[in-house]
């Protein structure tokens, strides 16, 4: 395969904030390293898509506070190809502006959209899904979702529902659900007709363009206004102006629940959204006890299920606690139940609201 | 009263290690603000007795490595004043050292004992009581010791047996027992004649000489064989090489319980040992569900009656925590069950035996 007309574009302008104190305003999930790995959420995301195209044809979508972070982190990449929202309008508008940048550098660009902060275990298998989907996309006018096999009736994810009957593998969604509750969520999972949604979109620039022209002419509408000036050095003072004036909405409701030429890839690649700290705790390596702990110096008695991060070097003694999350930033100490974690996105709020962004 | 024979000995040469991970080898419970009153107990003490006699009769037995920290915390106090143990050998061989000392420099000395990190909340009846002790050895030959109204039946103090006739509100002792069993303590507590010895011990040089004469003479000995060197510059050698040689034992094994002499005068002071984070927590200013916290950047839910101890300007977000102690120390986090505090001068072995000083 011919792999010049493939682009990719990581969506790094999140602040991932249900991993508070972890997760910060200044330095947001997709920078640290939370596996252990040596290489951030981030950094791993980029190394997957060299394997899928050139590193001049990989974007990053962000914003400016974070840019100069990710050429750090990401030293092969181009100033150019970090594009900075200068508001959080959710991503459809940025994958609309990617799509206008692409279409107007090559007519045939043919690219995946991907977050910059999920855990995918299975390197080769994923390099394979999504040379596939590209393969797919190239030849045909099709929106492509990557669909993940459910392990369990997760509630906290969205779901897929195709027909099985597909070309090459691939198959026609028919519907997107949000969230559902424990009942569904379980009826999908035992159908074997639902997957779940990673996020990881695959299309060429001229079909999710044409589908944004069908299914939400707004915010084409604002982009072909200042369609001369992409790819051009007036191109930031024009997004600075106009971006903010796009609808603040998902591709997933403005487009894909939308168009009928939707097709999913079902992938078998180790994927988690490492959403949240008990996500965190589940794709890691446990003790005996089932306790995550960051640090070697790490004293446990009559505690499990537990997950502990604390700055490296510092020693950590606990006794009686089950099931806690326990994270010490430095400047912040969380000891919550982990059962409660979908309460830390609140908790998080209500400190930025008592002292602005000190811990935010 | 003429205070100039008036001397007092604080004692801080002890680690604090039921403390730990707020006490530290490097840095002891007594040079900790732990009420965060901004002084240390030391310092609080010194500034008790600067009411009973001269700066210059107060001294502070202590180990070469804490001098610095003390003479940075007294900066009242004279290098000659700190009088460094070359090893730990407890209570009877420094007091035995001091003893000599003072009546070699005065022989009227009469001398109060006291440990560097007990909380005393009534400071003027701490000082009339002193003041009253002092008193009344000056003029006996009497061994005395404060004895403190007990409004519990810990466990974990000595008891002090009196009998209820006495001179000026002083009473003769008849015996001392240490750490009672709950059911005893109990019986003690009730029968209103008992107090809790403090390790306030009030005497004339003159008269504990004597009693270290009569009931070991070994560590009389050992002094008397280098008394001509005392207050000299030959002393500290004198004492480096004889001081080790001491049996350890405490003045309370050493001489009050063999002595016929002993006598205590009951104390209203609001005394407190401050061994532990539970006896911190007693002592100190509560929420309205039980917690004591020494950080204005706190955030807690459904906890109750714990200890929180953490870094100044730290925010703490605890939840589901009931009867716990958590200390921050920067290179250490320790949470632990309150009602299991007692295994933590055991902890703080384990980690020495692991990582040496490191975390000690």
């Amino acid at each position: 395969m011919n792999k010049q007309h493939n682009y990719a574009a990581i969506m790094a302008g999140g602040v991932g904030s249900r991993f508070w104190p972890g997760s910060r305003e200044s330095r947001p999930k997709q920078f640290l390293d939370l596996l252990g790995t040596g290489k951030s959420l981030l950094r791993q995301t980029f190394e997957r898509f060299q394997k899928v195209c050139p590193d001049e044809n990989i974007y990053i979508l962000t914003n400016s506070r974070y840019r100069e972070m990710i050429l750090e982190q990401l030293p092969e990449v181009d100033g150019d190809q970090v594009l900075c929202e200068p508001s959080r309008n959710n991503t459809a508008p940025c994958i609309a502006w990617l799509a206008f940048k692409l279409y107007k550098r090559d007519p045939h660009a043919n690219f995946v959209v991907a977050p910059s902060d999920a855990v995918i275990l299975k390197e080769e298998a994923f390099t394979a899904a999504i040379l596939k989907a590209l393969a797919f996309t190239a030849e045909r006018d099709a929106l492509m979702t990557l669909g993940i096999q459910p392990t369990r009736p997760d509630t906290g994810y969205g779901y897929i529902n195709f027909i099985q009957e597909g070309i090459k593998g691939v198959h026609k969604v028919i519907r997107f659900t949000e969230k559902p509750d424990a009942t569904t969520a379980e009826q999908f999972v035992k159908s074997g007709e639902y997957l779940w949604n990673a996020g990881i979109f695959i299309w060429k620039a001229e079909n999710i363009l044409k589908a944004f022209s069908t299914h939400n002419p707004e915010i084409h509408d604002i982009f072909s206004s200042i369609n001369r000036e992409i790819n051009t050095v007036d191109e930031q003072a024009k997004i600075d102006e106009y971006y903010p004036t796009c609808p603040n909405i998902s591709i997933d409701y403005a487009i894909m629940e939308k168009a009928s030429n939707v097709y999913t890839l079902p992938a078998d690649i180790g994927w988690s959204d490492l959403g949240t700290w008990a996500s965190l705790h589940v794709e890691s390596p446990k003790d005996d006890h089932g306790n995550v702990v960051n640090t070697q110096t790490a004293l446990l008695e009559e505690t499990s299920n537990t997950l502990i991060r604390v700055p490296e070097e510092k020693l950590v003694v606990v006794k009686g606690l089950e099931d806690f999350i326990i994270v010490d930033e430095g400047d912040v100490l969380l000891i919550y139940p982990k059962s409660k974690e979908q309460e830390i996105k609140a908790i998080r709020n209500r400190i930025t609201e008592e002292y602005g962004e000190r811990f935010a």
